[in-house]
């Protein structure tokens, strides 16, 4: 070792130009570069994506902060992943080597609660289940609820445009954009949308960037609309003896004139998955189960759930159960909670997030079956039925090579079924990097060719989350 | 006569090059070119707005004859300007000079009604009152609905975000798009989203479309979500002793847990049109009414409107009444839905549009007040209460050249105290030429340069509705 000349031990302590720039203009605290620090800001909880080590990590904690890394970016054309908190389910927040990670997980206030206005102005590092309880508190109701609530950023859902649970009643993340702010590719900032609740002054912006995935601006301020409170929700819970039934129930509840608060379903491997992890005993007879609420509240919310029970039990239900207070609701839920726990016991887990026309969710439920036989692989069916919106999870063995392309197959399978039977590859997750190559089949080569026009319009240097989406 | 040279009277047959293209590919009968009918398609209803004579108006009947006037206008660098059944109040429809008209008025075929997946597949030409009818017979309901709803098309509803007396619970035109089919610059022709309810696959193309006044692209078909049929609308009046007190009692309803299905304010002036105009008698001690409604439906209806009322007494009200059957709520309504007839009769009127925060009402109508003393003119304060979104009317005699000038002067005043007090210059007709010199003072100029940028993208050669919006 002492033979080795000293300056190899010499790390340089600028590191790459840009780096020394962002440390130079941000400060140091501000610029993340420890290699250990850098590897946790790699990936979100995707699988089998393509993931990079950032060359720095710009912790902002303003508008600005973030307008002076991307001005620093475009200056040395280094990419740029803005981050919430990593909990996407397509690689889209994935870092990229040579590049840099905008994270946003501190700018994490809410700056507004507007009761009269019945809005909300957030910056986008405040995580779901901050903002909604905080408006909660205020006596009003942000809707869109992604399963990860606890734990992923608003941030991120304006990104993916998130749905949840709720969708089906109160839509999702777009539905609630009034106004954004925006750190375009060159460091400009861009305020678009108002706190009106209507205004057609030119085009809409705001929902050009929801959903665009970081691609075209970096969103650092949201307005967002707000309900009043919705009531206490009435919860039923009913089994079927075929999976195609509890579809077909679903399919019907959409077709009467009530519209629940949330529509549920989960298939025999989903039900199996549960009683082995919890002891939940819905006996073997029972092959599907689906989950409604109504929140009209008072008798209004009881003759809603009293009329999806008379749909699902003309659908073939076996037995419905109707849950008078929140710990009975609770215990409803709990299957429908704890289903991707209840999966990770078993195996790695690939959520898959197809969403169909809501009259052929039947179709999809037992072309999921042919895959899942064909494949040779576990496929547990749970979704947002109301909505059409399922998250098929391929569940394998991620030690076993063969087992693990299988699943991989089985996956792409079921994108494609979707496709096939008129829906979507992508419901709420995203594209990112997961489905990328499946993205021109659904959208043609017209809507690509429109897609890569506004990007380069809007990021003539491809410099914001190249490589994913398309 | 006789001795004029009978070449002069020799009208060429052919017309520009572009114009005999078009009748070459799509027919003599597709294309019009008689001054007299040319004439009638010059302008949409909006006042002092420049509009030209165009070189010929295409009657499109399919997707493929747009795309085909498309492809030759782009041919021939000639601008195009799309239009449904000029009823637009901004002059985005007006055509122009050199240019043609792309109507698409005969592409008025409803293609499926789906009440499985409550949506409707239309072409760009149905009137809204035809689309809305058709599915209401097949028990459903399309919630858009502009005043005009009788002789405005559902492509122009799409191009210009329409709103109407219903968005303050159920939203614009743009909460119901799930997919486009749109004729590009070129002649291609782009099919975005689709027929779920939910779906991220790419940037949301359909919603940049929405409201872009024909200046990205020409909408040829829609499929639009539906909800199911509402209850009977239990309908109140409410007067008021002061304008500012039923505009605080406006903001009040807002934030109280009730959303009504419409709730609409009319100011003194417009009670005093419409008494002269039908003989509706308020009392001169009446200077504000406020119409409500509920649809939520039996005994949840009645306790919505007894929330209201409830909430408007605190405000001030001097009297309420309460419609217990249609032809009693078709009488309470009389007086909103006769107001701009009445207008008319007393002069030439100039319908503004602007949207503010929800409470600051009694600063717009306060405000609007202090503008007609100071430019000597009557305006008529009507509008969308609920949503905050009012069209004050300058009534004006227009063969006054002075008083003209005023009005204009009032006009633009409006939409200035509109943005002062956070609002927006438009909340639903759009900008058109009308508001074109004012859009840039409420999305600035990095709103404006990413406008540009994106018009560029999809529009290279401006040659859609080019000198509209912006």
């Amino acid at each position: 070792m002492a033979t080795r000349p000293a300056r190899t031990y010499c790390v340089p302590m600028s590191g790459p130009r840009h780096v020394e720039q962002l440390r130079s203009e941000l400060g140091e605290a501000a610029v993340l570069t420890d290699p250990d620090r850098l590897a946790s800001y790699r990936t979100d909880r995707a699988q089998f994506c393509d993931a990079g080590t950032p060359d720095a990590v710009v912790l902002a904690r303003s508008t600005s902060d973030v307008a002076t890394a991307l001005r620093i970016a475009t200056e040395h054309r280094v990419p740029v992943v803005a981050q919430g908190a990593r909990s996407g389910l397509s690689g889209a927040a994935n870092a990229i080597s040579g590049g840099i990670v905008v994270a946003l997980e501190k700018m994490d206030r809410i700056l507004e609660i507007d009761p009269a206005n019945r809005l909300v102005v957030t910056q986008p590092g405040v995580m779901n289940a901050t903002l909604s309880r905080a408006v909660e508190d205020a006596g009003m109701f942000y809707p869109p609820d992604p399963s990860s609530w606890e734990f992923c950023t608003i941030g991120g859902n304006l990104a993916t445009n998130s749905g949840g649970l709720c969708c089906v009643k109160y839509g999702v993340t777009t539905d609630y954009v009034l106004g954004l702010e925006v750190v375009l590719a060159g460091g400009e900032v861009l305020r678009t949308g108002r706190r009106t609740v209507k205004g057609v002054a030119g085009y809409d912006l705001a929902r050009l960037f929801v959903g665009s995935e970081g691609t075209l601006g970096v969103i650092t301020e949201a307005t967002l609309r707000l309900r009043g409170a919705a009531a206490r929700p009435v919860t039923m819970a009913a089994t079927f003896g075929e999976v195609r039934h509890a579809a077909d129930g679903v399919s019907a509840v959409v077709r009467s004139p009530v519209v629940p608060s949330l529509l549920e379903l989960m298939d025999a491997t989903c039900l199996r998955a549960v009683d082995e992890a919890f002891g939940l005993d819905f006996g073997t007879e029972v092959r599907a189960l689906v989950l409604a609420q109504s929140d009209a509240g008072g008798a209004a919310g009881a003759a809603e759930i009293a009329e999806i029970e008379q749909v699902l039990r003309a659908a073939g239900a076996l037995d419905v159960v109707v849950a008078d207070n929140p710990a009975e609701a609770d215990a409803l839920l709990a299957a429908r909670r704890g289903v991707l726990t209840a999966f990770e016991r078993i195996g790695t887990t690939m959520i898959d997030d197809v969403c169909v026309p809501r009259d052929r969710i039947a179709a999809l439920v037992e072309g999921i079956e042919v895959i899942a036989a064909k494949r040779d692989v576990l496929v547990g069916v749970v979704g947002h039925a109301g909505d059409g919106n399922f998250h098929p999870t391929v569940i394998f063995d991620e030690h076993d090579p063969e087992e693990t392309e299988r699943a991989q197959e089985a996956f792409r399978d079921i994108m494609l079924l979707g496709l096939d039977v008129g829906g979507t590859i992508t419901g709420e997750h995203g594209v990112g990097v997961l489905k990328r190559d499946l993205l021109a089949r659904e959208i043609g080569p017209v809507g690509l060719a429109v897609h890569r026009s506004l990007k380069e319009a809007l990021d003539p240097l491809g410099l914001l989350n190249p490589g994913k989406v398309f």
